[in-house]
């Protein structure tokens, strides 16, 4: 039996994709997969709203994430992280991993980045030639004003920007090409309404400049095996085709939809999941301002075991919602509502937590 | 309509794995997730045989291979890295990229690596660390023999032994423990029936070894971030789940049948393929007592453009086959036969050669 899965990724897909997804194998070095990457290419570069390269990869969102740094950061560059929870870390851990010398700018979780702080940065650290930061961050429910961050690191600045918007692109704005961006990451998992497996990287020139200085080693990430192999129509390794066949499929859903519908159709149920949660007088996680319209962070309620909580949910209503992550287990439920969201689901999610909760 | 595709690997998927892909999505930090993974890693270990740890990764066989690499050797270690053909020429381009000093054992294409050159390389070149060897490479469809190799390198050297059996492990025997193999990757796309996405990767404790000295940079592929996930019932990120539900599927299939007559009709359907080659005048590219029996690479007849031949029988037969890879396009075409095999496709597959060559 099926859940009513509302955390923010995996996310539930639709019958028609995962249909989709069930088609035969076909030949990855042949014709019919020449036409398969092509068309989802294509289609993943109008969600985008770039005409930047843009590669398809066999990998999780961190990997896409481990791709950006690998191209385009050598070791001892000076990057500046910011961080607004657990998924900023991580963008900050491969960083340090891959020996950048890292300025972390650490917000507050349940907050987003004031531009202004990170003005505040690059003016003091002229020597930072990279800024990488979270678009979307799903561990707190903040989507940072990521316009506003672009203005300063690429017009006031000029710096590189690698941008986190795994779980951003595709549900809310992130127009790449007229905001500017260098590289951005997603997942197939996310806003796509596909299965996991996928995940995108799109590169500007001033990304495939970096890219060509920077000297950490890279092979299975290596964007120029990418762009070497699409121009054959093929991937340098054999991809996860299934999930390209999903992916075709719901970026043709997405498309006839329009982009514009897409996020409307997020902000009204995130509108609506918020103001259900404060109606049963529960507190939201994140900065009201900046709440993600793909995920609802719900603090703990005092003397609520958040663990319990959720395995209750989960045996008894059949609703899977996520825990909070790392050092925010405990303090926290999340609910998804990215992607696939029949508004039912809400309503479910809402009436269950009133009987749980007493409200 | 479905094509009879005969490459190794992606290979054709049985209509019920296919149908257990594409199940609903779960929270991949879950409980139903959790009963998933150990159930498939637990699985897998049984083809494996092998009790070392088994990692399942998020990545073609390549990424495998390249997380056998940063995870075990430090650069200016010294590697010995014996080649057959593509596969064994990219897991030496992966030492070098991460900075090995690699020592290249190349062998001509179409010959199996004699035991003995590489006792003579090891006794010539003490300070060598570790060997990285193929043991089934379908670029030229020759086995290793990877028992008398191991006997050399782990045996009478005791080096670390890193084995790419992408293409080999549950299509023909690889016992790891009773072989002593260190390292050996493995992906879903080949002889396990199942779509591409995921990898396997045992480790030994010698390699747990090496991997707490290695020095190269590692963050997406660690081994240690994947078991102390593991401990809990996951992946440290989000993995391709619906891969893995075809795997889990496939498991019990292979597992009822019994390795012992799997090993064996792949053995029985590779003695046909040869076979039936010979007889319509055809001749192996392999030196026939390395043949292996997941892929049948046939030298391109003098006077036949193999594009073509390729191309003719796609098109009007519906049958593909594999061409020749990199630097051996143009001298062959590969017919794969690993995995799910109905014997009547290799029929097929000869008549249409019988009639396109004029056989």
């Amino acid at each position: 039996m099926d859940f009513n899965l509302r955390t923010p990724g995996p996310t539930p897909v639709p019958e028609d994709i995962l249909q989709a997804s069930a088609a035969q194998m076909i030949n990855h070095r042949g014709p019919e997969f020449k036409s398969l990457i092509e068309s989802v290419t294509s289609k993943i570069k109008e969600v985008f709203q770039t005409s930047n390269d843009l590669y398809i990869l066999t990998s999780s969102g961190t990997g896409a994430l481990e791709s950006a740094v690998v191209n385009t950061i050598s070791p001892n560059d000076s990057v500046l992280s910011i961080s607004v929870g657990v998924f900023g870390d991580r963008f900050s851990q491969i960083a340090h991993m891959y020996g950048a010398d890292v300025t972390d700018l650490k917000i507050e979780a349940g907050k987003a980045v004031d531009p202004e702080q990170i003005r505040k940065e690059l003016n003091s650290n002229p020597k930072i030639s990279t800024v990488i930061v979270t678009h979307n961050e799903t561990s707190t429910g903040i989507t940072n004003d990521l316009q506003s961050i672009a203005q300063v690191v690429k017009g006031e600045f000029d710096k590189l920007l690698l941008v986190d918007s795994v779980s951003g692109m595709g549900s809310i704005p992130c127009p790449v090409d007229s905001w500017d961006l260098d590289v951005v990451a997603s997942g197939s998992q996310k806003g796509w309404m596909a299965q996991p497996g996928l995940a995108f990287i799109s590169v500007s020139k001033e990304a495939w400049e970096a890219q060509s200085k920077a000297t950490t080693p890279r092979f299975y990430f290596d964007w120029e095996k990418a762009e070497q192999y699409l121009q054959r129509g093929q991937n340098p390794w054999t991809p996860a085709i299934s999930v390209m066949y999903a992916m075709d499929k719901s970026l043709t859903m997405i498309l006839n939809e329009g982009l514009g519908a897409v996020y409307e159709r997020h902000q009204t149920i995130a509108t609506k999941t918020r103001e259900a949660v404060k109606s049963i007088g529960l507190e939201l996680f994140a900065d009201e301002k900046y709440a993600s319209n793909t995920v609802t962070a719900v603090k703990a309620p005092d003397g609520i075991n958040c663990g319990e909580l959720l395995s209750n949910l989960r045996t008894k209503y059949n609703i899977v919602l996520a825990g909070g992550q790392a050092y925010l287990e405990g303090t926290m439920f999340r609910i998804g509502h990215l992607g696939f969201v029949p508004e039912k689901e809400i309503d479910e999610v809402i009436d269950a937590l009133k009987k749980e909760l007493g409200r």
